[in-house]
C-alpha cells in the first residue's frame, strides 16, 4: 500500500510537469491498467489538437503561397513588358530599352516565370496539408521544391539587382557609364520588378520555415 | 504482483528512448495490459535501426557541410586576394583591378565570408545530430540557418555572375565594354569564385533536403 502511495505521488509530480507531449505519454502508461480507454480517448483527443494546429499552417501556407505567386508573377510583368524608346534618334536607330536588351534581365523574366509557374502546380500540395494534416509527404515535397524554386527566384532577383545597381551607379573602374539619366522609367520599372523578386523570394524562406516546423511537430 | 509486474514494463520502457516520445506514449497504452514487454522490445529494435540511420543521415550532414565551408571559403579567398595591375600606365593613374573596384564583387567576398562562417558555428550542431540522432531541434535549426544561409550565397553568387558574364561579353545596348581583354586574371579568377559559391549553394539545397528527409522519418 506504501508502495502504490509512491507510485502515485511519482505520477504526480511527472504528470506537473515537462512539455506537454511528456504528459500525454506517460500519464496515461500510469493508468492504463484501469482505464486504458480513456487514454486512447485522451490521445485521439491530442491528435485532433494537432490536426488542427497543423491545418492552420496549412491555410497560412496556402495564403502565402499566393502572395508569393502575386509578387512572383507581378516581377515577370513589370520586368516583360518594360520598353521605354526615348525621344530623340540619330540616323540609324532609335534609343529603345526592352528586357532583353540585357542578357540578366532575360533571365530574370524566364526565372520568376518558371517559379509563378510553379507557385501554381505547387497549390494543390498545400490543399493537400489542409485537407489532410497529419501526412508528412505533401510537406516533404513542398519543402525541397521550395527549396528549389527560393534557389532559382534568388538568383533571378539577385543578378537583376546587380545589373540594375550598376545602370543607376555606373563604374568608373570599368568605364561602365549609368544609363538611368536616360532610361528613368525603364530603371525605375526594372528596379520594381526586382523587389517583387526579393518579396517572394522572402516568401519562400517564410515557407520553408513554416513547412519544417510543421514537420517537426508530427 | 500483475500490477507490479507492468509497472516494471512500464518502466523500462520509460528508460529506454529519449527522442520518439509519441510511441513511447502510445505503444503501452494499447498494449501494456499483456504484451507490454514484448511491445517494448519491437519498439526498442525500430529506434535503434533508425537511431542508425539517422546517425549516418547526420555523418553525410556533417560531411557535406565541411565541402560547403571549403567551397564557399574559397571563393571568398580567391575573390579577396585578386589583384590585376596592367603593364602599361598613363601619366595619372595605372590600371588595376581588384575586388572593391566593384560594388557587387565586395558583397561577394562578404557574404561568402559570412557563409563560411555561420558553416563554421553550424558544425556543433551538426555533431549533436550524430551523437544524438533521434534530437529534433538540432535539425529544426540547422534546417532554418540553412535556408537563409542559402539565400545569402546564392545572392552573392548570381550578383557576381551577372558582372562576371558582363565583364566577359560587355552589352552593346548599354555601351558597356568587355573588360575580360586587359583583365583576364581578374576575370577568370572571379569567375572561378562565382563557381566556388555556386557550388557551396548547390551543396546547401543537398543539406536542406537531407536535414528535411532525417526530420520526417522521425
Amino acid at each position: 500500500m506504501s508502495k502504490n502511495g509512491e507510485h502515485y505521488a511519482t505520477l504526480e509530480v511527472e504528470g506537473e510537469s515537462s512539455g506537454t507531449r511528456d504528459t500525454k505519454g506517460k500519464t496515461p502508461i500510469m493508468e492504463a491498467p484501469l482505464i486504458g480507454k480513456g487514454g486512447a480517448h485522451e490521445k485521439s483527443m491530442d491528435d485532433a489538437g494537432g490536426a488542427g494546429v497543423k491545418r492552420g499552417v496549412g491555410v497560412i501556407d496556402f495564403v502565402v503561397r499566393l502572395l508569393a505567386l502575386v509578387a512572383a508573377l507581378a516581377a515577370t510583368i513589370i520586368m516583360g513588358t518594360t520598353d521605354q524608346t526615348l525621344p530623340f534618334f540619330t540616323q540609324f536607330f532609335q534609343f529603345r530599352a526592352r528586357y532583353y536588351d540585357l542578357p540578366t534581365f532575360t533571365y530574370f523574366v524566364v526565372a520568376n516565370a518558371v517559379t509563378a509557374a510553379y507557385l501554381v502546380l505547387s497549390l494543390p500540395f498545400s490543399i493537400v496539408t489542409i485537407v489532410r494534416p497529419l501526412a508528412k509527404a505533401p510537406r516533404l515535397i513542398l519543402i525541397i521544391f521550395d527549396t528549389m524554386a527560393l534557389t532559382l527566384v534568388t538568383s533571378a532577383g539577385a543578378s537583376a539587382a546587380a545589373i540594375v545597381y550598376l545602370a543607376h551607379k555606373g563604374n568608373t573602374n570599368t568605364n561602365w557609364v549609368a544609363i538611368c539619366q536616360q532610361f528613368d522609367s525603364f530603371c525605375s520599372r526594372s528596379s520594381g520588378a526586382v523587389v517583387g523578386s526579393f518579396i517572394a523570394a522572402v516568401l519562400f524562406v517564410l515557407l520553408i520555415i513554416l513547412s519544417t516546423v510543421a514537420l517537426k511537430s508530427h
